[in-house]
């Protein structure tokens, strides 16, 4: 009798290897449960745990019994107006806090985007490899993602090749950066090209920033800076401030951007109250120096050892990933046995079946040896 | 430059009265900002707050760093087992862990619903008046709310002007029991006559029991009950354990459905970590009777001056709503002649003008009087 829909059946069947992904949790959840141990290199989580003060302002959440919902439903007026507060001097700009709308995390954030702005038929421009949900999202809303190859250009967005891509239902060209899955960071002069293309074209932009804050190399640029009023940032707490479990995200855009998607933000779509009291504890301290460089050199003992096995020949610039060429080919094949050798990679994140996506951000140094021995037993 | 999409259109001019709504809070945070102050019978919020239990989980989680994502993302397996326990014995059916998919929130869970289940073009019986967001997004999958009216009938489904209303198209038919905005609970014979239709048309159920612990005059039956096959439904914690802030729900259907809703389940789609534990533990205490005794003091004492009024000539038996109808017969007008008297009310819920919502769930019964007194000197 059941029937899915139409969205079900596009969804499901998006790019970028979302039923691999299933595939091989299930199997690592498989061997787990067989008593073996598995280093888990999987989701992208960060390590560093919450900051006291941040911990400190759910407990204080907690004994003042905030029970009831936020509102309005686009945030707490204080968060937001730290939040635009420190885009403001991040930016250069002046950015009000009616430009900015608190989510129940980032993906959520970018699903509102995507419903506000996106028709069946348009076209989402996507640098492949990429975090799958973008297509995923875009194919809810029908929409269509089309899809820049960056594979021979060691993973950076190609002017050239995307303007071959443009067309005119071209609604959105998604960058990220430092990316995730390939851990790259986009120089300015690749985000002013693209940028001054889709502020001529009338095109907007997203930019999903999540990652802004493992940037190694000091390389990131975002497009707000030179095109604020048709790009829209999309960042999170879960990476920066290890806040995964807390789900708040925000977006920031245009004030007449901002107010499309407010009307759309039922209030399903508010963040956690506990949540958007923890953001703003957050966002008034800030990460220690150290949390950054303990990634920096997670990054560069497995550099070392990932690159003489030939499967990576750059150093990512950002974010916690490797994108890891596999040798047989098939990603898919390659995380399975991986996964019976007790590590947990995720294939795919792209239209080819080629890498697999290595998750340091949640792992400890002491555990990279075992990853190398894993990785190195299958090859 | 900016370009709403379709949906956008679509949700902005979905009918219930979600523009009024922002009209009226805006009216009353004008007033509040001007120094008045305003009785707040505006959202639907309970106001007992978190048991002793369930914020010694929140603490726990928090001292214990608890930062990681909630994986899978359909819940974390202890919380699932627990529900599935609870509604087992609650329905004396056998209920696995894998038939329930945790969602942060229960109008979340609605979206997922209907993004599984519905198409373009696909019927949505709905009874009116009504939650508005039933609409809303039955709209941004494309589907179509068909009304069937009950202000002739006492705000009690009437199976004979539902059956008018089915076609082909019929794809759910939506309970709300214990029902919001006019807080009647429909009794099993009434229930099981729509369940035994729905169940012989193999039209899907969707059971909105978001208020059942509101059920003063125990009242309340189930449609999953009876037609589990087809049945969805949807709960949330926030009004029974006063966890609005917390962002946590449920959806409970056959293992057919549950596999199509969880495949559609994105990790974005996942329940805050912190409030998923504090839901356990809420599970596992339960409310003492005075909560409701409490809640149900506070309807009998409204009930009184509103039914003197005239507004109102049945008492609501659950949820923690009267739905009132307006002396001038303009609902919007009305609302924005209280909020200058001190009284936040929402007006519509309904495709008709007539009615406003009074919620009592969140205040205390020594404003009871101001909340009469303002009415009064309106009419």
């Amino acid at each position: 009798m059941i029937f899915p829909s139409d969205t079900y059946k596009r969804m499901t069947s998006s790019p970028g290897g979302m039923k691999f992904i299933h595939e091989v949790i299930a199997r690592s959840i498989k061997l787990k449960n067989e008593g073996k141990e598995i280093v888990d290199c999987g989701l992208g989580e960060s390590s560093h745990g919450l900051l006291a003060k941040v911990i400190e302002a759910g407990m204080e959440a907690l004994k003042k019994d905030e029970f009831y919902y936020v509102r309005p439903t686009q945030g707490l007026v204080e968060l937001r107006a730290e939040i635009s507060r420190q885009i403001s001097k991040e930016f250069q700009l002046s950015v009000d806090s009616e430009n900015v709308i608190v989510t129940p995390g980032a993906e959520l954030g970018i699903d509102l985007v995507f419903k506000s702005i996106l028709n069946p038929g348009d076209e989402v421009v996507i640098f492949d490899p990429f975090f799958i949900p973008f297509a995923t999202i875009a194919i809810t809303y029908g929409a269509r993602p089309v899809f820049v190859d960056t594979f021979e250009n060691g993973f950076l967005p190609s002017l050239k090749l995307m303007k071959k891509k443009i067309s005119k239902k071209t609604k959105i060209i998604i960058l990220n950066s430092p990316n995730n899955p390939t851990g790259r960071v986009f120089n300015k002069k690749l985000v002013e090209e693209i940028t001054f293309f889709a502020k001529e074209r009338k095109i907007y932009l997203l930019s999903d920033e999540t990652y802004c804050f493992f940037d190694f190399e000091k390389i990131f640029f975002s497009p707000f800076n030179i095109y604020p009023e048709g790009t829209i940032v999309v960042r999170s707490f879960s990476k920066q401030y290890s806040m995964m479990g807390y789900k708040v995200g925000y977006i920031v855009s245009s004030t007449k951007i901002a107010n499309y998607i407010k009307a759309l933000q039922i209030p399903g779509w508010a963040a956690p109250r506990i949540s958007s009291l923890m953001a703003l504890a957050a966002l008034k301290s800030s990460n220690p120096q150290s949390v950054i460089e303990n990634y920096e050199s997670k990054r560069d003992n497995l550099y070392k050892g990932l690159n003489e096995f030939g499967l990576v020949d750059y150093l990512p610039e950002g974010a916690f990933y490797f994108y890891l060429k596999c040798p047989s080919g098939n990603s898919l094949n390659f995380a399975l046995e991986l996964a019976d050798k007790g590590l947990l990679v995720i294939p795919a994140f792209s239209t080819k079946n080629t890498h697999v996506r290595l998750s340091y951000g949640a792992i400890e140094k002491e555990q990279i040896p075992k990853i190398l021995d894993a990785i190195e037993s299958v090859l």
